[in-house]
């Protein structure tokens, strides 16, 4: 029989779904086991979970995949008054970046995240977000939870250290040597952490080249190197960010520091140094003194013991030593409560530990660190001890052998009482205290004289200015007593330096604007010229709106001409005896890209008219705005029913106040009839100079299950078709910006439909567009895209010149570093217009006999079969699928159809790879007389 | 000047995110304070947080609204030989129902759910879904995180509850009495708990008519009322379910019971019951021997007191009696580590606790409650304290004054340990244990007789059949040693009833199918007929495959019409002459939804030909397929380049054996050109009996960065354009069926383009489609969509009958009960074809004095802004934004153009409300000479 399938078709299709006839049953007792071989979660009793020891890869929760980037950036509702911002301690643009991360502009989001914090990839990773950032998140009044911002945050700025880009100066500031004298004065800071290397970047940006970072360890980057383990926050991480702070000049001295050779505030300002930031942090542990003399080699360790060789041993390239791990066993306590504690615990277990507990004084409820801190030492089932205060060290043999504790308890009232009498004895062979630190080293101390310090021994310091008693000495991190995370330490530094740069300013007898206004981060490729030549008019940049509503009036244009558009197309107006009144509802959200609502539609459809305003309006208002902005693109749309050709009734497009003229080519007549050419020639023969494609698409959006359309105006419902817009309509607008590109060669076009991106934008460059528009992008945001557009369409530019990054697409996947010192390359000069335009042609040119077969990569599958679904219900039943690893196998009958690439959810899973043996369609029966 | 906005424009655009030119800086101090304000997670001490004191609202975490549904089932992979059913202990077919939530199609999930487990409901609410369904996830594979498999079920049955719908039995059985004899025999079953509710239920589906449940309480449910706290399972979804099993004819007797009233086994036996149940839980606590005496007024409970009394006044309904929660405060100790436990813990703090102690005697890693259950408790500040061991309870004037523990160990063998030299002494006011269930009640163990008990008193039961030593005895849930979840009760009960079955009929000499079969869970809603006439050609259902690659062979047709597609057009064909050889790669996934990869791609593209195969093979297999499937319509395309009309050159698609003839409207010629009447009027001179619409959309899907196309072919990379499929060319598609059925009112319309479920194929055919086609929904899946559909539609039918919910669209949102006993409807009698086209018409026709303006539900709000920044940057400047609040405010500016509602990420808090006030046009200059 032809209609059923060969004999070996049941195997194959063996668990192909089926429409259930009957209830399925299975005992309880046999789902009991049968479950076991499905589970994908660790078994909370696991014996076979992973070995620790020794085990310091990167096993972050929060880090994203770019298919895991991708998506969570397109749930993120980039609010307008976003309180992520609000929220963060840097004050970091977090909407701006995410919508560049949605893009796949990382660059654009690194530029965004860097600006605001030299350290942005450092916090992605250590930041407690649920205190900061994730904390504000609008999504959690929604079931689907807050953004992973410090997720995104880490993958922007990974992405972009693989880009191997230097940061640079502002590019605004004169060359070095032009510098006023006061830019030339000397700097210093204490210690290479946090805080000094965010406030050495932001004063080197502000244009001072002579700071200096004095470092008393041999290796920089201060309690990120030393105290946090690698698995939380490798060493490549710090360095990468020392090393875009020394791009901008900075010196770094190791082995310096305050007490150290006679170092002290004084022999600094003798030295010649003008001011002076200090951010040594609290460099000694609060020692219990049950634990007065107890040595590391009785078992003893406070973290700033533990937690330093933890990392040299671990982290490659901090010293050049090869020192070893400490060597644990059996039972580990500690004590402390906060993000340190949960270090120690979890490297302890790397430590060769059997098990560890965290012992704290208080509750659950009053636990110092967030729940992302103690989820890793949870995962790795430490046990946490509440309510216990440690009361002395159980000693055997000369070692630790144990602690005991006495039993804490909260009264109704609240206060806290120790109860001698409720004794807690654990066994133990190693104790590890992380009781907070402090500065106890009396140099240090007798250094900073005469600043003026607190009962702590720390320098008292201006909360708002971050200046001490000393007006030339300044402070931050956790000497400063403010900060008690990284991300405010970043902060102290970075609040610190525009004061450092008032003081240093004041002494030139300099006023600072009252504004602090601190450089963003810069790189070469921002010195990009992306600006483009069409019909010898010259466009800052190929981002202009579209005639439509972001164009509604020209106060609006204004406003996108701040925020950098490059032009705008005027919404189509008439003359006054064509003035309109539009109908409402008009505008309403796509369905195309299903059941969504919020972030992003996939497109809209609209039953707008033209302008409601007169053509007066119109043209005295595009007159100040060509005053006022003379290097913008401004045209005018008039409509006019009169033109010679009757195929020409569409809105002629003017070039204000020259007698430049394009036409609108809407979709209707001139991009889908075919000898689609001839009327692009008769567009020109009416005097056109070039041609927007496309418009709209007419259609219809959706009726409700009543049968009632959206929109539907007034009591009767009615409804009318209407223009889709947005990214469902980008293939057809691809398509004939492409065939306009391909039947006139170098014809200027104005390409609209579906640019959301600098990607997308380049797509229709790519396909012989001259200029972009864009509408329903801003519809989904707001004119703050620009930016990202620009910023994206640059790094382009940059990375395809780069040979070593010659892989890349676009932004995506990452490799070695990047080739320096190349010239600055300009858009045009980059073969970008119609570069696709080569590879598109007739079917008949497309060769049948080089064909292709699917290759799926075993590691990155995810077992969901979706590619065996669709191969086996719309397609050629060429893959099967093992029943009991669920791993696809594709067979000899694949036709390279490209079906199970299309929905495999996991992105380079399934390749494409060339087939080696010859293609012989299945024909089914013989060529042979039809019946 | 006219390009300025008005003064007060900047204190509407006061927020409105601008692009940065500066870092912004904020002092750490400052941004302590500031970042308060933004915080919307609890915070992690807080003394503002909600009263729990007599609280029972529903907090569940995991339940869903209808937008965190529908984003929850779209993200669902569905995967083929899907893990989550295979983890389930009913076997819920989870994707399916997942599929049918995605497609707005809430009684297809809750029947698909149901099918399998009658408590659906309950399940959906209570399981530990980590250990279950949610452990398999493939999505653990992803950083994204599986799927909330609890929350969909609960979803999808909660809103079919509010549906109003009873169950029916099997409609393929005899009538009642028309049944054979063993049907009404008298089967008993005891405690009508989850197991007992499951297993009648089964029976009954199965045709058993002569069920009846004792219950010894005054109330049905089990343990899901007395001891499941209402905010973890509401009274009134017991009670739904319990209805659901009362709709198929299940008796019901309280306050009887084993050992009550003399009811036992043998007595049961002598009333004349062939078959008994034993579901009766484990009705007695555990207590231990230090609690022994110990009463309630004392100070001690045992969870066995304790939940039940919690229930009876906190769940509306239970008892005629209106008792009153127990009277708690100060500090509450509960022992044990299962749900039970914490159970208690939550119901103590809503009866007064000030402090709850949660004590176990191991450790967390060794705690037997799921991560999901203890969250409730974590978040409430429940106090969790591991390797405690109660020794004695100190006694003060009479009542519990506190607990004495010892604490216990592990050893390095894992054996555990009491250390009674380590003594921790609690304060308590109140000691609630919840240390598991017993039997221990004489008088039922003798009723039990003379079935054979486990050591534990239990009745020993084979494991496969839930049988015990009686063979006319069975038992399940709780007592029958296999369950520990309600899920697995209910399983319990699923499994007996089939071997209850099996024992009745062998007893009647009948054997019973060796491969189970237990019906699915049917309505009144699985009888409307949705059989549609076209041509005088009756069609199965309206739902057939389009001629694309689902129909690549006969044998996938085969398949399809197996799984219950109506119809199928064959993948079109040409003479031999015109034999084709594709090119690979050739289906690509579609861009127009976003960077989003896997379920539900929102559109594919293909450059793919007409069948490789012969003529010959496709009229000698489809004549198989008319023989072996004669209520399935089988079309054939045939293409041919010949006939009268050039306008023609395109598939014919002739119904298979007759002379009926279709004609295909593709996308090119007939729909887009206006005069379009014309081409379908010249399509019927030429004999077509009907056409289909449309085709794909030609286009260009997209570029890589380089400017190679994807896909492309071949070493030279080449491509053509192809033709795009799917949800994004949905409107396109809807406006050429509109109008064709508006030009052509009743011509037979094969429609096809974007229908990816039966809400989609509605609006089709409210557009005037006769039929629907099916491609790319399948290519996102596979041939099982179907049973979704035609589910679906049959809903649609009832629905729109039932006066109570011609509120709802669809099948969305909820209102009172249905009204029953309407008769069966019939799709074409309800006016669903063509009924859109009135509303349907010229732009002119719309009513510009009828216009409407947003309206925004403060309540709804989530602050996002989204509606600021479209109305700002992309219309009117009508919404403004409360800085401190961040609430969206409209103003009288408001043109009503529904873009805020469009990009609104919450359903239904933005509406667009009729305009009370006259529109007046803005038109910026009045009307004058043009300049």
């Amino acid at each position: 029989m032809l209609s059923k399938d060969l004999p070996d078709i049941e195997s194959i299709l063996a668990l192909n779904p089926r429409v259930k006839t009957h209830a399925q049953i299975m005992s309880t007792a046999n789902k009991k086991k049968e479950k076991k071989h499905w589970k994908r979660n660790p078994d909370r009793n696991c014996d076979s979970c992973v070995k620790l020891e020794n085990n310091f890869d990167d096993i972050k929760h929060t880090t994203l995949s770019e298919r895991g980037a991708l998506r969570e950036a397109l749930r993120c509702l980039k609010c307008a008054d976003a309180p992520c911002q609000k929220s963060c301690p840097t004050n970091l643009d977090v909407k701006s970046f995410i919508t560049s991360i949605s893009n796949k502009n990382y660059y654009g989001a690194a530029r965004s995240i860097l600006s605001d914090n030299p350290l942005g990839l450092t916090c992605g990773m250590v930041c407690p977000t649920s205190e900061l950032c994730v904390g504000g998140c609008n999504l959690y009044a929604s079931e689907e939870g807050p953004i992973n911002i410090g997720g995104l945050q880490q993958f922007a700025t990974e992405v972009f250290s693989k880009m191997g880009i230097a940061q640079m100066r502002n590019p605004e500031l004169p060359p070095a040597n032009e510098m006023p004298e006061s830019y030339h004065t000397p700097i210093a800071l204490i210690g290479c952490g946090p805080a000094s290397i965010s406030c050495a970047s932001f004063l080197a940006r502000l244009g001072y080249d002579n700071i200096t970072i004095f470092e008393k360890q041999k290796y920089t980057g201060g309690l990120s190197i030393s105290e946090i383990p690698q698995f939380r926050l490798p060493y490549e991480v710090v360095q990468f960010e020392i090393d875009l702070m020394k791009d901008l000049g900075v010196k770094v001295v190791c082995e310096k520091g305050l007490g150290i050779d006679g170092m002290s505030l004084s022999s600094l300002k003798e030295e010649g140094f003008t001011a002076v930031f200090i951010g040594i942090g609290l460099p000694q542990a609060n020692r219990a003194k049950i634990f007065q003399g107890l040595t590391m080699d009785q078992g003893f360790f406070t973290s700033k013991d533990f937690l330093p060789m933890v990392a040299s041993a671990s982290k490659k390239g901090m010293c050049q030593c090869r020192s070893s791990l400490p060597q644990l066993r059996g039972i580990v306590i500690v004590l402390g409560a906060g993000d340190t504690a949960f270090d120690c615990a979890t490297s302890a277990l790397r430590c060769g530990a059997k098990r560890v507990y965290v012992c704290f004084r208080k509750g659950f409820t009053n636990i110092r660190a967030v729940p992302e801190e103690m989820e890793l030492a949870r995962e790795e089932q430490c046990e946490f001890l509440p309510f216990l205060s440690p009361r002395e060290v159980i000693m055997k043999n000369g070692r630790v052998a144990g602690l005991q504790f006495c039993r804490t308890e909260q009264t109704e009232e609240g206060d806290w009482l120790e109860d001698e009498d409720q004794v807690v004895r654990l066994k133990a062979d190693y104790i590890i205290s992380a009781f907070g630190s402090m500065l106890n080293e009396p140099q240090v101390t007798e250094a900073m004289s005469p600043v003026k310090l607190t009962r702590w021994g720390t320098p008292e310091v201006n909360t708002d200015t971050m200046q001490t008693s000393e007006p030339w000495v300044f402070a931050g991190g956790d000497i400063a007593g403010l900060a008690n995370t990284s991300v405010e330490s970043v902060n102290d530094g970075k609040q610190a330096s525009w004061h450092i740069h008032r003081y240093i300013q004041s002494l030139h007898g300099q006023t600072v604007d009252s504004v602090p206004k601190l450089p963003l981060f810069y790189s070469a490729i921002d010195q990009v010229d992306i600006s483009v030549d069409v019909c010898g008019i010259k466009f800052p940049n190929p981002f202009g709106l579209a005639s439509a509503p972001p164009t509604t009036s020209t106060a609006m244009i204004r406003r996108a001409f701040e925020q950098g558009w490059g032009f705008a197309l005027t919404k189509t107006f008439g003359l006054d005896k064509d003035l309109v009144t539009n109908v409402s509802p008009r505008i309403v959200r796509g369905t195309t890209s299903g059941n969504v609502y919020g972030p992003g539609q996939g497109s809209f459809l609209n039953i707008e008219l033209i302008s409601e305003k007169t053509a007066a309006y119109w043209c005295e208002s595009v007159t100040e705005l060509k005053k006022d902005f003379p290097n913008n693109v401004s045209f005018t749309c008039l409509f006019l029913w009169t033109l010679t050709s009757p195929l020409l009734r569409y809105p002629v497009i003017s070039l204000f106040d020259t007698s430049l003229k394009m036409y609108q080519c809407t979709h209707r007549r001139s991009i889908i009839v075919p000898g689609f050419a001839t009327v692009i020639v008769s567009v020109i023969s009416c005097g056109a100079d070039g041609v927007t494609a496309t418009n709209t698409v007419s259609g219809m959006m959706g009726l409700k299950a009543d049968g009632v359309p959206w929109p539907s105006v007034g009591k009767g419902k009615r409804t009318t078709y209407g223009g889709v817009s947005g990214n469902a309509i980008r293939p057809i607008a691809l398509r004939a910006v492409s065939a306009i590109g391909r039947a006139i060669p170098g014809f200027p076009i104005l390409a609209t439909g579906g640019i959301d991106s600098a990607e997308t934008g380049l797509q229709f460059l790519h396909a012989g567009a001259s200029v972009l528009q864009v509408c329903s992008a801003v519809q989904n945001q707001d004119f703050t895209v620009i930016e990202d557009y620009c910023v994206a369409n640059l790094t382009y530019m940059t990375l395809k010149r780069s040979l070593e990054l010659k892989d890349w697409d676009g932004q995506s996947p990452p490799t070695e570093r990047h080739q320096k010192g190349k010239p600055v390359p300009r858009l045009e000069d980059l073969d970008v217009i119609a570069r696709a335009l080569r590879y598109i042609g007739a079917y008949q040119e497309l060769n049948n006999m080089e064909q292709v077969q699917a290759l799926i990569d075993e590691e990155m599958c995810i077992n969901c079969g979706k590619c065996y679904m669709t191969c086996n219900d719309s397609g050629y039943q060429a893959i099967e699928f093992d029943p009991e690893t669920h791993f696809p196998i594709v067979n000899d009958s694949c036709t390279g159809c490209t079906l199970c690439l299309s929905v495999c959810p996991i992105i380079d899973c399934i390749k494409m790879v060339t087939r080696t043996t010859s293609y012989e369609p299945k024909r089914g029966v013989p060529i042979s007389p039809v019946c």
